[in-house]
């Protein structure tokens, strides 16, 4: 039975300030939770599952673990979805820290004031898709715990680790030892370059792009041909920010891809 | 002032149903509206909004295009957006007809069963950027006239062609003339391989892919390789159907660029 306690604790992980004040967040559904379990990403506190759920999987469920059965009508009212899927957990933030090198395959992406969740999200499960395992925040981005990023990375927030941090230091700090290409319109075209790894992608908020000390910072700018350069014919003012981030890292990885 | 039968009809046209029944859809906000004005995509039967805006914008707006004079309130109940932005077009549905033969330069999108609007309508937006003029749509395919469709392509649609159609027919029709690539996992990488345009690309449903049917009448099956092959990591199960067709698209219009 959950208790009136719980229930309020669960909701209140849905706002940011909560999740910050109880260092812990919620991740919803069956597949994430299991992968959230069996994965080393962080602590599992507690399960809200209905009781088939439980009764599957209970040893699969490490001992620590706190079992709660709630009713599908409970779930629904603890739910961020439109639909829950059976279980819900809580779990507490890891602590991830940077690594001290890049490894020398190593592609690496900067997010700087990326607003929307769902880009971030998208962002995230493109990246785990093309083995980029190392994503720097400026702290005004989105958060990775709001629910509608856990949502859209579909289970790849797991195997990627995001850190929230000063880009522009780290930018600076890293820039001899790594070539950062920023994307920007007025870049050079990306098939006109040639890279190396490591590097690092510049990703600039959906509507503004990238801020002009972030652009300084950063040796390169780099920018997706449109149609239009070829083609003369009108064409739309902008790529969405989570596209811009994968067409920049399926073709970096192409050039780069030991043959 | 709006009668409670132009509401009622405003509102009914947020469903397909009645989108098809008047064959009449809604488009909405300030810049949308006056790039419908000034395009030749469709005819705008009347703009509810609020009076600064028509007076603003009452010498750009054509003689036979009613104007209703709505307040924030009313513009709110009629609206399908969170933040209704002062306009909101009533729009006649264009019957556009495929063109007879593709151009040598033409990049063509098949889609079949795609069925997120936000995903339909990134993809317009991405195929907008990359002079994409053409769109073939199985009729199941979310509606390019659902609001999220319209919104998501940020004004892009009124640059690309949609057609609804028999795909599996379309494709048997041209794939000897111009080459057809089926996105799949099991595809050949794209980066192995070469492309000459008018080429047409296949993009199937967000989580069952592509109808066996379909993957037997394009005579090519691509794939984006992901850090997998060349890094032995555990990565994304997929990509996000839209975030690839935005790679495909880039990908080949790069190695089909004009020098």
């Amino acid at each position: 039975m959950i208790t009136t306690t719980q229930l309020k604790h669960i909701r209140s992980l849905q706002m940011k300030k909560f999740r910050d004040r109880h260092h812990q967040f919620v991740a919803e559904g069956e597949k994430i939770v299991q992968e959230l379990i069996a994965s080393d990403f962080a602590d599992v506190v507690s399960v809200y599952a209905t009781v088939d759920w439980i009764e599957e999987m209970e040893a699969h469920i490490p001992e620590n673990v706190d079992k709660v059965t709630v009713s599908p009508k409970q779930l629904e009212r603890i739910s961020s979805l439109k639909s829950p899927n059976r279980v819900l957990a809580v779990v507490n933030k890891p602590q991830h820290t940077p690594p001290a090198a890049f490894a020398k395959d190593d592609l690496i992406l900067i997010l700087e004031n990326l607003q929307d969740p769902g880009n971030l999200g998208t962002i995230i499960r493109t990246a785990d898709w093309f083995g980029v395992r190392h994503i720097f925040c400026s702290p005004d981005t989105a958060d990775l715990y709001n629910p509608k990023v856990i949502q859209a990375s579909m289970g790849s927030f797991l195997r990627t680790r995001l850190y929230y941090t000063d880009i522009l230091t780290f930018i600076k700090n890293n820039s001899s030892q790594i070539p950062v290409y920023a994307a920007s319109t007025g870049g050079e075209s990306l098939h006109n370059m040639s890279f190396t790894l490591p590097a690092a992608i510049v990703i600039g908020n959906e509507s503004k792009g990238l801020s002009e000390k972030i652009l300084k910072a950063a040796q390169k700018k780099i920018s997706i041909p449109s149609g239009k350069e070829s083609q003369q014919f009108e064409v739309a003012e902008s790529l969405n920010a989570a596209m811009a981030a994968g067409i920049l890292m399926a073709c970096i990885r192409s050039k780069t891809a030991a043959t």
